[in-house]
């Protein structure tokens, strides 16, 4: 068998087996563009040897993504059939397990009318609310891979001849997935571990407040009293475990709600409903995003907070090491699945109700009473670099190293 | 622009124009397999430049379908999701228009096991029910076209090199079609008007019952007395024309349901659910089918006629000279949509309405009053050959050819 064909299966048995853990009688439903299909192929035949009870595929064409948003009718992005959410909902009844393929380049929806996304984003936000919330409570096992499309692998390889670029970009993504190790599993297993060991420290440490330091970025993030650190492997309801992005590298709690101060800076483009977003400064009065600016994008920026009264706040704390093996690589993916592990990042947004102790089973009102952020969106954007320190303030004043010069302290 | 993109241009223009004939504000749901690709986007767009308000696809990929036929859970053939049978319910609610791109082979599900393949007809059959209503009296627009797969091309033509089959397919199609000739929608206006000369004259005649007399084939088939002959164009709730089937050579009209006596033979392969069947005689008493045999498939013909009850019966009659252009062509596409425009055939399974006097406003128990058979299947078969001879025979007994050796006596 050739190196990339055994490569592709190897990924495919990764997100099938470590990414969703398929369980013998579980459905699999799998969201792709058509481009993806040998890898999707191959994924339903690991997940039917692994037991899945059925194999469905959500198919989209880019192509036909953007044709609608340059050429339909209005009306079509103020629409979200109620049927659509409903063969969601009755995925997570039935226990059912998603995987998303995602491929699409950075610049897929450059040049639509921006009221067009932003309308479709908040109207189909709020149908997928039930589906969305299912997800991030780690009700059904989930995950996220992705394939190389032409116009993605030519936005991170510009400079590569034409037919090697998807290639390269096949060859980051199995790095940084670890399908180039002899036995992905095992090294997952590894991974998982050392991520462990990050998160206990951190949950034993109980700071209060987070400081941020870098170039253009001086910011406090307060953490609620019942915030939890997590990383890596998450368990689902029925007590299955999954790894709902591959690649992780990063740690993470949620901040609380109103406790955010000061100003941050982002570091890498963030690529957001088909256009990019990059070069830009939040400044947050207690939590709320008061100002923004962007060199590139901050139209799109600006439709992205203005999602509802949430995304004007923060939902997501993540500490990622600059010398993670994806930042080594030197490689901007334009792609948040990628770039948030090679970087601090923080997330626009809803928050994870597993990051609070008892969240899990809270009400909305105990959730926000408890410091969470509730939001139809939730966007990760990345703020680290080698300049970045971060300091541990405890609820005594006291205060301690996190991260010195991009890296973990401890 | 090649020759080859033209054609392929002129063809969807063809489907959007004649075949569902897009009004300004319509939404256009195609069903599609993921290899289709070009074309459809071709149709999306020549659809949005007529007006249309949104075009969704459905795709689905064959070497999926396959594999869950092979690996997935029983149970799962006997489970329909509501959610889809509610997506299309609201397309008819909201006038939208259907265009099915076909492309399978026709041994896409040869060697499943053909108890799975039947409990799904069913249980899709019964779910889609209103759907099938819908489109069986032409509420809405809906339409057939061809995209030649490599599976479908080789069987085709078995003897071509390997490269040249699909190319060699879409010849037959773009010819069966009229793509070949300039004006492709000006030729369908002709056509159309041809095949309404047959189709007024037939309505004329009033004809009590048709004798079939060919090789294998001795078969009496009564017409109720409110019969209609139709054929070429319709005409949809709203008024507006459209084309269902491309090519369609055919005129037809409903026969009665407890009248059909005799046997009739297959003159040509049908290709049902992913199997072929060849080479059959079916046996009739009063309507019903009381004998079966198949040189080939005779397992997959005997699951299809005990889908249910109806299944048991015959819904249409329909006559094709054996000097129509696609007969003439002596290609066998293993493919209803072509095959049925080379030949007289007969379809096991519902009946049409419109071909009722006033049926297209009865209620299920006028229909059968009126001598209608109902059935969650419609499947064409062809018994035409240049052997065939039809008499028609009045109500007072007298009796004229309608047919003289497989073609058109009038
Ligand atoms: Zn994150
Ligand atoms: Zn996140
Ligand atoms: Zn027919
Ligand atoms: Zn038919």
């Amino acid at each position: 068998m050739e190196q990339f064909e055994r490569n592709i299966e190897k990924y495919a048995e990764l997100a099938v087996k470590v990414g969703v853990n398929i369980q013998k009688g579980q459905v699999l439903n799998i969201n792709a563009d058509i481009s993806s299909a040998d890898f999707v192929r191959e994924i339903a035949k690991k997940a039917y040897e692994a037991g899945a009870k059925s194999v469905d595929v959500d198919w989209h064409d880019d192509h036909l993504v953007r044709l609608k948003y340059e050429k339909a009718d209005e009306s079509v992005f103020n629409e979200f059939p109620a049927w659509k959410a409903q063969a969601r909902e009755e995925l997570v009844k039935n226990g059912g397990a998603v995987l998303s393929v995602i491929s699409s380049g950075p610049d897929l929806l450059k040049g639509v009318d921006g009221k067009r996304i932003a309308a479709f984003q908040k109207v189909s936000g709020k149908a997928m609310k039930k589906f969305r919330e299912a997800i991030q409570s780690d009700k059904i096992s989930w995950s996220i891979v992705a394939v190389p499309s032409k116009d993605w692998a030519a936005k991170v390889f510009p400079d590569v001849p034409e037919e090697q670029q998807q290639e390269k970009l096949w060859e980051a993504i199995f790095k940084s997935v670890r399908v180039d190790q002899e036995e992905p599993v095992a090294a997952w297993e590894e991974h998982n571990a050392s991520l462990h060991t990050k998160v206990d420290i951190l949950n034993e440490k109980r700071f209060a407040k987070l400081h941020y330091k870098a170039p253009g970025t001086d910011l406090t993030i307060e953490l609620p009293d019942k915030h939890i650190w997590v990383g890596a492997g998450s368990v689902n309801e029925d007590g299955n475990s999954f790894m709902a992005n591959m690649p992780t590298e990063e740690v993470f709690t949620l901040p609380k709600k109103d406790g955010v101060n000061g100003q941050v800076t982002s570091t890498k483009p963030l690529s957001y409903a088909g256009n990019l977003i990059e070069n830009f400064t939040l400044t947050f009065e207690n939590g709320k995003i008061v100002d923004v600016n962007a060199e590139e994008g901050e139209e799109t920026l600006k439709h992205l907070i203005e999602t509802d009264e949430g995304a004007k706040y923060l939902g997501e704390v993540a500490l990622v090491p600059h010398q993670s093996p994806i930042s080594q690589s030197n490689i901007i993916f334009y792609n948040t699945l990628f770039d948030e592990n090679a970087s601090n990042h923080l997330a626009i947004g809803s928050s994870y109700s597993f990051c609070l102790e008892g969240g899990k089973t809270m009400s909305k009102e105990e959730l926000s009473q408890n410091g969470a952020n509730d939001s139809i969106t939730h966007v990760d954007f990345m703020i680290g670099s080698a300049e970045m320190d971060i300091d541990g303030i405890k609820a005594d004043g006291t205060s301690e190293p996190v991260f010195r010069k991009g890296n973990w302290a401890f």
